[in-house]
């Protein structure tokens, strides 16, 4: 059973970048399932009307369909009880680290490579992009990402409870890598397949972390289009 | 078997105030065990000299002798195994948690109640209180918390991964409390035993699951000497 996932590219749709579609990739890999993930851009709401919304990840899992990548984990653990499990019994502690995530850690991405992001857009999804996110920033988009090297250091103080995590085990989820470690790990998988820029300093912990992740599963998230 | 608790006190040695000696309050109530809670002050570093250090909360069950309220969680966890769990199972995920309260919520918290808990300390720690947290904020206390009416909304805003879980379950550990709600909940009891500022709306989701914690354990923190 191959499961198809909707999955956000830019103008080289080998090139993926959302965060939230790496949690669920990596969710996927986790479980053993197959993928066939199809690139998908901004622009492309008529492709996934069906789901009944407009953003992606968007899976269908022979006759199901779930959007929402807190929502698409969920459905996995539940329809794929036998495989590992993605929260090991922690779904609501779990739930807080990736809604932590969303808060804190993207956001302060977001405003460090927006415009990189516009720059590896396919060009049909350049003017929608532009468009709603300097609306949505009061500003063109350089301008947004202008100060990232200012922004750096508070950025990896906001990290400090990943550290404190990492110091007592090898993955967020203890023993074992779980979704916790897919939701983190999404966001900075999004940076480096959308920016030059480095947020990480090589001898952070977070930084050693980061490699772990992306060697998981015979390197999948290593070995997709990015800028290091 | 009754464990002791050398526990943060004020002038009032029935007021105890410290959001980390509350955490392994919860934590033994939780384990259902008997508790000889000592009141401390700052000061008293001789008391606990046994313990290698000089802060609470320390525990002594039986022969050991424990200090650090994550190092008391894991070892109440371990010698108490067959009594409910503290973590379920998730015990990195919720120490991500815990060093989320120490580093977000706490030191918000203190720089908006930092006189007040000086004007509840016994005579003999304010000196000490009032000239160590001087020093560290760089400013009389009672300018630190002047602009706290203005520190409360990105405060309040600061919350919103909590939220997002209790949209999902009634604590933070997920169907039963844990030692996630623990580590919170220390935080704003810190607060309301300390300080008669209001952290919380009253149609806040965490005021009301604030509540449910206070009730736990026969209302063992609810009957706690504090300013609400």
């Amino acid at each position: 059973m191959t499961v198809t996932l909707y999955d956000l590219a830019g103008a080289d749709p080998a090139r993926r970048f959302s965060p939230y579609c790496w949690r669920i990739r990596m969710a996927l890999a986790h479980k053993g399932l197959d993928v066939d993930a199809r690139p998908w851009r901004f622009t492309e709401k008529d492709a996934i009307a069906f789901s009944g919304q407009g953003l992606v990840p968007v899976i269908v899992d022979g006759g199901r369909v779930v959007a929402d990548s807190w929502e698409i984990a969920r459905y996995l653990e539940a329809a794929y009880p036998d495989r590992p499990s993605l929260f090991a019994g922690a779904v609501q502690p779990i739930r807080f680290i990736a809604s932590w995530t969303d808060r804190v850690v993207q956001p302060q991405i977001g405003r460090m490579i927006i415009a990189d992001v516009a720059a590896i857009l396919d060009d049909k999804d350049r003017a929608y992009f532009r468009d709603s996110r300097e609306k949505r920033f009061g500003a063109i988009l350089e301008a947004v990402q202008a100060d990232r090297d200012q922004r750096l250091a508070p950025f990896r103080q906001s990290l400090e409870p990943i550290r404190v995590v990492l110091s007592g085990s090898p993955w967020l989820g203890g023993e074992a890598p779980s979704f916790a470690d897919y939701a983190v790990f999404g966001a900075f998988q999004w940076a480096r397949c959308s920016s030059p820029f480095r947020l990480l300093a090589e001898d952070d912990p977070i930084f050693a972390w980061h490699r772990r992740v992306r060697r998981l599963f015979d390197g999948l998230a290593d070995q997709a289009p990015a800028f290091d």
